[in-house]
């Protein structure tokens, strides 16, 4: 269901807007429950919403549980026999170290206080807020330059291929050398080898100098890194590599030159 | 080089401006090649440019081509035996009906004219511009929808993992039903079945009514195409299929759901 909230968010990541591909309208939703009872296949479980993500405030996930909460109850008041209200995802993820989006535990209180004495069971989908900042890119650096004026860049071998978050939603990774270098900080614009101009991670960032060799890591990589990757430019896939505390195991490998040829005949 | 000329181009893909990671700014560009001529291991043979993708007009390129004639001119001045000049790629493709960027003949009479008299081998990069129309995505409509409103959708099996272009780019490619139906057009929106607000292929196109099992074509897809396909969404990449006149020939297989987890290990 879309409930139509403003989920303030960027346009690409907000879901519930009138203007949207997803879902069923509100106003829609008992017409289409009753078409689903009346039919001899199906049987209506539940009810579930997704307003968005990267939602930094717990107001509008409590306004769109009351708005399922009173829909919820109308359906249940029309017969059907509910049991279960999906509330999907979308707490945003603190990408930056500004970033101070709600907690968990705020956005689970709110959520208990907009639905308590409702008998259901449910289910949420906080997948991103789980996952991203538990992974990072790991990347070297190819070469430094300089370009017009006193800019430099830091080229490293990752590229939008590998990781496409700031190249299709403007998103801003943290980018932190592995080790820090001595050294007063400037501002570095920190770029992939890829023939775009989009192939940027960060630019302007207050970074000790970097060197040729040294490892960066791109943090919050977890979410929508690898399953957004592509071959772009022949660049073959990253291998990932779970850490466990002081164990590390590959658990892909890295992509092949040859398998970019896979399943290709002429 | 980078020429620093006026493209106006996406941002994304105008790469001759100040704050580009690419290339050398001109000012330096005999600095550059007094080291070459001074390393043991390396003899310059030429000169490249690049300005930018998508240009329309022939005069950037034109003004590129003067600026990189005079510094060819003052690099052989120099001493250095230069034998080519690399004059990029970038001319527009039409990807719209009502595109009409510069032809590649008004492209070739405006270079003739700035490059007159220059004893050189010149090299162009139109990749782009050769591939682009040379491939079309085809996808079968899996169900239509009404949205808020009277706004409707065809969600088709293809998306934005197959064709990227529209969600990086904001770029338009034209979308049309391989078999038109009979009736009025209306304004449809052509969407994928990715879980983002930006797999959607056209908005408020007017066509004529699609159906279920309707065949699309999303024209202009040979280039940044297939090439930036990724298997986000678990979505096995697409087969790719050879047209010559009346012949059609599999030329990649099309990706199996078994492939995505090829080198996982747990």
């Amino acid at each position: 269901v879309n409930p139509d909230v403003d989920a303030r968010t960027h346009p690409y990541i907000a879901t519930a807007l009138a203007t949207s591909k997803f879902g069923i309208p509100a106003a829609r939703a008992r017409a289409a429950y009753r078409l689903i009872a009346a039919l001899p296949g199906l049987r209506a479980q539940g009810l579930a919403c997704h307003i968005g993500s990267q939602i930094s405030q717990v107001r509008p996930f409590v306004e769109a549980a009351r708005k399922l909460r009173a829909l919820f109850l109308a359906l249940r008041e029309d017969g059907h026999a509910l049991t279960r209200l999906d509330l999907g995802g979308g707490l945003g993820v603190p990408y930056r170290d500004a970033d101070e989006p709600a907690t968990p535990a705020a956005y689970g209180r709110a959520l208990a206080g907009a639905l308590r004495g409702l008998d259901v069971q449910l289910l949420f989908e906080p997948g991103r807020l789980i996952v991203a900042n538990a992974g990072l890119l790991l990347s070297r650096v190819i070469l430094t330059k300089q370009g017009e004026g006193a800019r430099r860049f830091a080229v490293i071998d990752a590229g939008m291929n590998d990781l496409l978050r700031p190249a299709l939603y403007q998103a801003e990774h943290a980018v932190e050398p592995v080790v820090e270098a001595a050294g007063r900080k400037r501002r570095i614009d920190v770029v992939g080898p890829v023939c775009e101009s989009a192939d940027v991670f960060t630019k302007q960032r207050m970074m000790t100098a970097l060197a040729a060799g040294d490892l960066v890591a791109i943090r919050s990589a977890g979410a929508y890194g690898m399953s957004m990757a592509s071959s772009y430019n022949a660049r073959p896939r990253p291998a990932e590599v779970l850490v466990d505390g002081a164990r590390a195991r590959l658990v892909r490998e890295r992509e092949t030159l040859e398998a970019l040829l896979d399943g290709e005949t002429i």
